[in-house]
């Protein structure tokens, strides 16, 4: 409909970033804000720019006083002070769907998996939350099975020692996505610790994420969990090669 | 059906390895054997124990010598000397259904992809193979995205700086499975700077294995490949908590 | 003409560091400040050196604290607060000649790019910015491909997992000199991800600089750009081996 | 008796070793040699001095042709061709007491475990091995747990992700003693990842050797083993300071 | 006793973190609290939580700032400022037995010494403190031998070079727990050069935790401290496999 | 001229390679060949195919047995067992032009700065060699300093401390590209060292290539080598922000 | 003289630290203090204990703050604020002899420099120092050459690439000191590259202490500056073994 | 001499290397060869060319099949298969004076201790040897005291957890020269363990060189021991600031 396009730009650009405004048509979602490092001004011009376009604002990474900024001026705001995520609806979000389980293994990895749960809602999961099931207690985790194990993905995020999403994916035949967390200290190394252990899995189905990416993991999570049903192909692809 | 089970022990102990017989009917496949720091001996008993129990038989990083060994044991046994995957096949491998994409950037990288490959065909994927596709020669990359945009995962496979998951997942809303390899020299270390590039990757929706874990990667792709269709919950999950 | 040069000091040693004044004569441009690590009055007592020589100053990694000081004192001084540099001007700059790209991945560069484009502006380079055309949106890139394919030097920006400076030096055939930053977070390292990511980089030409390194970045982009054309030697040099 | 400390020296110099002969007297144990880059000649040469003195020879990381080579010489030496020791006793082994439960992860950590069970055994352990429990496949450690619960000690091994220690001293109440062995790929660092999973265990209790080290791992425990019963002292010690 | 459980719960899920409050009947001893990275608030619900249920409350690296806040609430809980560990206590202590040495090399590293003497004394050990015994005045250590030789288990605590549990290990034949500390500046590197020598000790028995990590040994050596005697077996169990 | 782009496919897919000829016509040069990790069967064939293609075939990391191969099969191909380069020129190399300086450290560094040599040369440079002018022996660069300071970009090779394009770079004003080697032992750490070294250079106008990199290095320095002359321009350009 | 040993303790316990009282009679120089992380009130105590003993005393890594408190108590301690030194005298220091040389490469490594240099003075050596001397302005250095020439010891200090001590070390023909700095940003990680680069030094005679590390290069050159002449033995040792 | 200088050139260019055969005249000693990466036919030549300007020649890091080759055309060549160094004497040594000790720990570090004291004895110095006096047997070292505490200079060469040379200098008063070796496993690192802990000696005198770098710390010793004495000066030398 050409008349509607021309009344939607597809980029603002505001000095510092440029929005792609056509994302949500192209994608079915808007660009997401990354909070790190952009003042509470320019977190309000983004939220000022998507909300003209009509789009829904969220960002990740937002300190409690940028929120609070920003509420100032959009009191509709809501802030998630444990995920660190604002955001600021102004459209309905996608209804949701599926099942993502988000596993933590302690309580101080929660707001990386609250980004994580968050994300994947927004982009249209219904998710499961289990946290606290570290591996030291492993009855916690035993007794939950049922909750997780029928989830079409889940997000396993720990820090430390980074074991739980070997154990989880040696319990379910879905895809897992590990997160590390930068939680621990000494040999830690900031989150490398869980890291190499999550990369180095002996449990087959495990994929990686940054440390403390719960952004990233919900998005990938979402994007499994949104796939529509595959279907045997009558004939071999012309392209394959082997 | 009981009689059936009785007949079928659920492992079997070769004193160095434990097969686990029950695998394919719990999870629909039969353990895969990692061959690498196997003898021929081990190889050729534990594919002797698969046969006997009517199961295929599947061993990764497997070397030309082991291979001939096993060869002329099991001369039906099937040798690919480019992922140095050892099959026999004794049933039905599982029909191909969906698109798993698997994509790498240069030559070098192909035994891992082709590792990637045969394990998610083997799993029940229809795979199309896109190798020698690197971001330095973007044309080859652009001018076959049809090939590869409607996949339901893409596997992609890079050494060196790592940075062709980056481009392609630009460039799709499927999920990519990222896999970097050891190829190059000085500061890659062996795998390390491709590694870091990809978790590191500004694009939404990489998640990553190990280096040069083609068969990892094959295995998450094919999991996300034969996911069945997610429909809307009619009402939001009790254990939600947000 | 021996007289200037008796009234011209070729040192001004005051203390803390020793200026070399005769630079601008040498090489055709003075000293630059490194700012970090400065006290305000080092930096207002440097620039009151250079001014008494009737030569230009240029300061970089000046934080804005500092800045306002030295600008107390010397009101005509300017801040870019983007790239943190400080300048006074007593001369005339030299004339802007050639071209020289100066491309970054993502908001979050623009510092250090805007550190590389003004320390090449001042060494007498004619500079186009082209600021965030990162990987992840192709688009952005290809479509402004005739602004920067005929510069005589590129320098391109990218942190996280630095791959656009590939894919830049893939579309061009001048040297590209690429700048990692250390914008990112977790396996970042503080941009090693990106560091490592250029060193390996597949496309032949690039060179790379430390991390954050923009001055760098812009001096040997300079340098490139104000080379005056090669001829054809019509003999083999003597001091050739081979 | 001062006779017998004539006739046995406390030292034997072999010019590229010194062997501590006392060790024996003082300790209860005869030293023991690590072999590793010793020749076969050097090994032959300290075999034949601790059965001179008549003391038990036991040499780890042997290769299988030095133990070739030195069973020539002593054809009643016996080589453990998986733990790589090599032992020669001419007088009697201490009596086995206690427990130690030795379990391991996979196959290719078997060496080292039993490496480790071997060494605990000769310093007076009895040992009980479970090898192949790793955590991929958790039915298998639950389902013996009654084995190892009650162990005084317990060395756990494990390469790739390095989990298992956590996981068992979740179960018990025991002293548990990691072992991370150089088994893996890419990202595992020839151990690095199970080194520092287990440095950053979030379970209590559990203590860490280093990369591949059974033998050391044997000792420790063989020492808390063979630990009497402690007893609740009458008074608080006037050193202690609080 | 049925009754008692009822009135006991087994777990108070606090939101935050959910306290196993069983694990004083199975284990002898209630949870200790990580303090770190928790609020003022929060620990002060953790001690009302313990105390509510009749148990001691012990929280290891808790700021002085939030000591004084539980402490305004709970006048009656005490803090170690060197340790920073903070307790309160409604029930009796374990009587302390036995004899755990811990020994530390200078007075920086006495924080995390501290912390293990004080875990160890709380878990019924009886412990001797030696402090600021390094190894560059071998004389200090040497003439107060007599006082650490006859521990059941020792735990030493050293920055920098991290020479200390060697020199020590070699003076006893007991389990010897090495705890780097982060002292030290440079290619100290927060404790990991400390670290490196204490997992490449060449004395055998020793073991190593995390970096700063004095609860941990401490629980270590308290498992250690308090084994009964062991005996001699009968008879060879059956499960053991050599 | 349609009729001969006719006969000259733009593109040689040899199953393991795709060979891009149509680079000779799009850039002056044809594809180099990168020989580590190819069969000597696979150079042959490439170079079969450059060969029919009418173009010069150049491969690096070329080992002596593969150059003895493929010299059976094309006994005109030249291979220069220091730089480890193979060749086979069926067309006129570009006539050399400009001046490129290359200098090496150590006789150890030769292999690395002759490859670049080679590789400039290729690429139409008049090169001139300086090697074995390490720091350690300053007067033999100084004397020397005439032979170099007027080259248009200068390739500096060396290992260990990495400290050459440093001392060089503060002598010349011309862009430096500095090319670590894996030279040295222990701490050099195959070549990090002098990799930071160079990195850090506090001298201005330094880039920095991979390890072992003389390739990568050639063609940067051709590149800048070939450049026509600057003029000034007359408007600033509009795309230009400040 | 048994009187004096009376009256002078050989140990001041002051709780937090054991003052060694008697070092000055047995090496002629009192303890020195390393100041960081110590508390203004602990090193009034130091102090106090040093001067009531009747020596000097003398503290590294102080800060202002520090500083200033103890000379409220002492008003004739000695701070020098480049160095961070505190010192305070109440005997006469020893007489400076022979000649140290301390060179540093930029102003920014002044602070390890004056550090190493205010040591050796304090330890009895003369000491010459030339600063901002560093290689990417090689003239600075060779005109000085005769002021360290014939230094007894040389402590070179440098950042970033580290140098300086190879290139002064290939100038002379005595022992240099290389002490790395911190200075630096990106690469630099803190003075590794330094360090690193100093450690692979191709010059000969260059040993290195850790990074910053001032007053450890000021006590070794010390200690070598102090060194009576040697003569030739007139017989070979009979303990020698070639 | 000016006709002596005639007959000897200065500088010998071998092609693959260039000999400084005026280093005899100007600095006592002439050349030493690193052999490591040189050929016999290398060697040879170098040899050759020492012999004929009437010079000893000296080579370290020479394997065994290199030396048999050289011996084979100069057979009064002596190659020390512990040190693998190879000599070959045609003017005599200079005469050994003063005293330096050399220490290792374990035999496995004999080579670079070995390399260490031929290089200090051929550079004049007379050399204790004792080795085998690692800090896990203390008795042995402190046994020996009396053989070490006079040297002029101390070379400590320890692998594993490097702990000897901090032991060492907190017994002694003079230079201690440490030098880390790769001996080892797992965390050892191949010496960066041993490196790092000497780094971080807490006693004051220690300087380090390269891992495995025997050479250079027997340069350093003898450069320290030859110094003749030295004498307080009359005067404070004019160039010193404070």
């Amino acid at each position: 409909m050409p008349r509607k396009r021309h009344t939607t730009p597809i980029e603002a650009d505001l000095g510092f970033a440029k929005l792609d405004l056509d994302r949500l048509r192209r994608r079915g979602q808007p660009e997401v804000v990354y909070g790190a490092g952009k003042t509470a001004a320019q977190l309000e011009a983004i939220f000022r720019a998507l909300s003209a376009a009509g789009q829904n604002a969220f960002a990740t990474r937002v300190c409690a006083e940028h929120a609070a900024a920003v509420r100032q001026v959009f009191p509709d705001a809501a802030y998630n002070d444990i995920a660190r995520t604002l955001t600021r609806d102004v459209a309905p979000l996608p209804r949701r769907r599926g099942k993502v389980a988000v596993l933590c293994a302690g309580t101080s990895d929660m707001p990386v998996a609250e980004e994580a749960a968050i994300t994947a809602e927004r982009l249209g999961a219904r998710v499961v939350r289990l946290f606290d099931v570290g591996v030291a207690g492993l009855h916690r985790l035993l007794s939950r099975q049922a909750q997780f194990a029928d989830a079409r993905a889940l997000i396993v995020v720990a820090g430390m020692e980074g074991a739980l999403p070997s154990v989880v994916a040696g319990l379910v035949d879905r895809p897992v996505i590990a997160v590390p967390t930068s939680v621990g200290y000494g040999a830690s190394f900031q989150g490398i610790a869980a890291l190499l252990a999550m990369l180095n899995s002996c449990a087959a189905g495990v994929t990686v994420v940054n440390i403390d990416n719960g952004f990233g993991a919900g998005v990938a999570a979402a994007m499994i969990n949104r796939l529509r049903g595959s279907r045997a192909n009558p004939e071999t692809a012309k392209v394959t090669r082997e």
